[in-house]
């Protein structure tokens, strides 16, 4: 059952249909004869690695319309300017009034996805992983960290509940890191690992001893990311953060660090361009 | 009565709010005591045109909570880094549990406030207006449209049955332009203008002819721009579109166009970056 | 793609359903046997300007349950007493449990279609269209318009956001006809028209000067309302309402004005008389 | 706790503003300044019988805006055309944005409240109820059959779930009055009572001869209604149904029965006219 | 239409597939083949009332998934350890994603059925109905009722609104029984019995005399119910209520009761084991 | 931000409300004087755990009545026979409608957390956690997962996406415990750690071998829990489950597993017996 099956992801689907066509789409109504048919269909027009194909399919299923659909790629696929990315046949007027619903989505996951595979890419070989973040757009957590996926990236936590993840502002509330991560670790659920943010080499240290599982460095420069990584020594996971661009995400990779996360995969991922054309029969 | 206030906008915050936090702040709960007051402050941390502060008061309410806020800035205003944009006051938990998705909304829309601002700036002076499309992301249109218009941008469409817009598909489906124009003049709502969008010269000739009220001019060359406005000689209400960018928007702004339509403020604006700490009392 | 498929109208037969059986029919589930099948006919007892057998089969699809479903008349059809409109097959007591919720939307659309073709009727030959407002019943405005459209009426603004109508109270707030309509050309969405409420000729005149594209004359006398046509000679859509009955439209229509809404359309149209024959096989 | 309160309601009133309000009155943005005050008056321009007045303040907190609200007269009331039923205060643009939402459930209320009053009044002293049916429109029947009993009348079955009526589909399936009666008696929960359509004479005594606590007597001429009621002689309850107007019903009510079911109460009564006038400060 | 039919129902097994399963099945995703398919089976590990079976496939319509379901037995059926209650079959990570969802449900409505019929068997012969309240688990209204229909239980009220029983803050409220049981008769709709709770024997007294339809004795000891019976004497139905439990229900019924009313039924009904094995193709 | 104040815990009190009362409480509106004002005690009627006492101020917000409610104590809190839980003051009527709803939340709520309270007072001393499972009934888990934390008692899982549970079917699936383990290892989320289920002593040393952060001793007698504690040895934390009762943990706690899983903790919780009391001013 994958993402695209949810309740959560269906409920959307059907708020953006009835966000885009409200009570009908007038200009069709106005010039496409009521029971025209055509195919359709959509087509990168630059090369993009593919997240959401089985939006098609879910988007009129929430329509209740009844419109084919044939994907012609898989998600994670990286494919060129002018492959077809899904072909649909159906209602002229149908097909006009999802293409709008139909593409946003598929932009917006692809933009996602590929710019991830440029993150994982310019890491190759490094053995880090590329990670996200909580920063994703509202509404659409699920389907943004799932085409991080699909781009080659992994996943942070999804919610608030799913992962410790210890901040300047968790420290300073419990009295430091040592009070932190033991409080976190008494009562942690069994399952999830205890993750501390540092910023300074003798947090590092403190979170170390104390037995952090997992260490967020944040906003240090490079160098001071190697250092950590030396000082910790494998004794825990680390994870870089902080303003990493497909500049510097290489360089930070090489220090030895296990994971980079990026808010930009899913806050910033510009849509790539996709369009839909109507055949008609 | 604001876009924070319709029942959608408030249904989606508390879609937000279920999605990041969904059973409860793990590690809150862990580390920080459970009566621990706090101030906190968002801030920007570039120059920014804000976008999306009623947000934070609405994102209190709809998480049901007791936290007080106070707008240091108002929609549309140009701050720079380190400029406090809202204070809030309340439990420090609970100031956690809401900072992300009050973070996630304000990033966003002030990403597009701001990346709007630009165009309007670059086109100062030439008397036509940046305007928004129907590409923005699923869930989140009304309030992206109203990020546009506080960026000095103005609304197309908001949804298929507000506006008429003729498109490619459309006049192949009515048997040419003058045909699909005279059916939509015949039967459109009388509050409604009648556009067209045109690829040639030919068309625009078309279009001119059979009283189309707007042309959409999608990509044309500057030239092709430049040559289809004098043929048009005020008789209609000229848009261009097509890959607009920051670099090209004021040589098409310099042809005399009255609108020019970008997709990339919705679909593809960056994130502005903005950060909350947290003051315990 | 229909009115009846649209998310919002699926969500309202789900609450009528709910709202009708709630835990389930009792009558039924104590008198008729489980397993029973039957055939049923949806008869008009009257003569009607049908609207809404669409809904039948998203009736069917809502309460999630095995019914066929046969229209034997489409939407706009003019029929008889005793006229089938729709036959249904299934389970006896799903088809009763169906019934009420089904009867309750087809006689309250079809009640609107058969007013508005009265209307309508009444009007022909002058060239004006009879169109609704948004006097509509709460929840039903998206079904309630498409029904006038199917009794031949036009719309008029779906919504506050989709048309610019200034009244009296935006006159005054504005300052004035003149200032009013001044403020909403300038920032006008380009796609919209603005109208102007009139209810004196100075008032018409002053619209006029301005250059308002349609006028509204609100409960003006016929005699006002011939005199208003001729003063406006052209220059601008004219919209005629206020207290319009069947015996009053046919004059108000020779005035030459091109349209006039009627209220009462929507508001207080009477249902038509259906009703539902079970045939136990 | 009314039926204002109830989540439905509020639900419905939520469905209600986005219906009419989406992304915000273009109308008033353009023309009344943002921070212009005003008071507004609610007034019958008729003389009815007010049902809703509730509503009022329920739309200002679905709403989430700031307005006052004072209610001039409770539901129930019967005042003059001129006589104001409520006021309010506010923010200009808030108060015309939520003025048409309002006034459509108010209109619709006390449409059916001074109906249901009228039917009232005409069988004033013959010692009968006035009831409703499930002819209600969808979404609407709570707030509706409230409005029933506000003008003077009495609720038949809210649902299907909530009382038993054995109609003739019911008999058929069961095999006749006498098995669907005793079926129903056997498994009917025990607070309800067993109520049967009967049409003919013979059927009525079947009914009383195995039992039935409530006969309902369908499209049956008066005569026939009085020579029922003789036959019954109270030994069950009864109720005459089937194409009652305000100018039959008294004549029905003079036969004696109990009840007299009026689907026209909800599914047909007109809109009472009402409007807001708006007083800027 | 049954109740696993209705919208309610739908919507909460939506919620419950979204509370459980969020963004994805972890665990799955990583250690099963994407496209493995499999066999599925539910058995019961002890003997049960079997009730629940349709939502079976009520979980895998809602959740959008392509699963075959075979239903081995009918709800109401017993069975014994070991039996199989279904059998599905499709991609094996969507058989484990739905298992969890559709067992919960199972073994709280098997749960439940199996507890009533061990009422209703203690209770054999003695002509008196074991029922229900509204001590129900949030959201589980309608199906827990249900549950008790199966297990050979009735039901008392669905609702505050379906069901007249006046009980001790009632009584003080309207003034004493008499004026209580008046008040209620008076407005009471035509198809509601009036029933009344009692504690004492004078209070019975009073409420056969003002003619209370039905008479409910709460907590009070079996000797004080046996008189009751005998001096309400058939002119009232008696329930008896208050603590019941399967080892003092009988001598309650042997009483001459007509029902006895049971909370436990639905708010103390402990699981049934249930489990879901899988094979692999 | 505690769990009473999520989305979607109020909508589920907007959905007790609902199908509660639905139209109105009719009991109430015939015999409760419409303006009476009341006091109302809730109380306990045994000893109990307390859970659940802020839903009461949340049911009053979701209703949307103005009643004022004082908590007389805290969820955690062991109280005893004739305590009172809580206080309110507001209209009689509404005070009787919010009844039911908000006692049968506290007595679900307070009968899982005084359930969990025995279970880990019979672990006492033994250094083991007692925890929850996924088995909770639709709709109920955040809820019921908060009310084992009140009872002392920690959550396993919320769901399927917040921890790595390897089953016997996923280790089918996957080929044995080490590829099972390996893959989930090699893909899983950096801040989830790996638990596995084992049945026998073979699989323990394998799930050892291969590095199992959790393993699940899964329906082994106490015996073999003990052999497989001194197998382990400390290498991974140790669960034990499987028809756990409160005669057998404390055994099962004293081979010095570190946690052991209870589904009867919220699939069979009893409610505890709570009362309301209403005293008329």
């Amino acid at each position: 059952m994958d993402v695209f099956a949810l309740p959560a992801t269906r409920a959307l689907i059907r708020a953006a249909l009835d966000e885009d066509i409200a009570s009908g789409d007038v200009t069709s109504m106005l010039t496409v004869p009521p029971r025209l048919r055509g195919r359709a269909e959509i087509r990168a027009k630059e090369p993009i690695c593919v997240a959401g194909t089985p939006i098609v399919q879910r988007v009129v299923e929430a329509a209740g319309v009844d419109v084919e659909v044939e994907e012609r790629v898989a998600d994670g696929d990286h494919i060129s300017a002018g492959d077809i990315v899904a072909r649909l046949a159906g209602n002229a007027r149908t097909l006009l009034a999802i293409e709008r619903v139909t593409l946003n989505f598929l932009q917006h996951l692809s933009g996602i996805a590929t710019q991830t595979a440029d993150f994982v890419a310019a890491v190759a070989g490094c053995g880090c992983r590329i990670v996200d973040t909580r920063k994703t757009l509202p509404g659409l957590r699920n389907l943004e960290k799932y085409a991080v996926r699909i781009g080659g990236g992994f996943n942070h936590r999804q919610r608030l509940d799913d992962g410790i993840l210890i901040k300047d502002n968790h420290i300073t509330a419990a009295g430091g890191i040592t009070a932190a991560v033991l409080a976190a670790q008494s009562g942690a659920p069994h399952g999830l690992k205890v993750e501390v943010e540092c910023t300074t080499m003798s947090e590092v240290t403190e979170a170390i001893n104390v037995g952090a599982e997992i260490i967020l460095l944040d906003n240090m420069t490079i160098e001071e990311v190697g250092r950590a990584v030396q000082r910790i020594g494998g004794r825990a996971v680390v994870e870089a953060s902080g303003g990493v661009t497909l500049s510097s995400v290489r360089a930070i990779a090489e220090t030895g660090v296990d994971l980079i996360s990026v808010g930009a995969l899913t806050h910033s991922a510009p849509a790539v361009d996709l369009s839909m054309t109507l055949y008609l029969e």
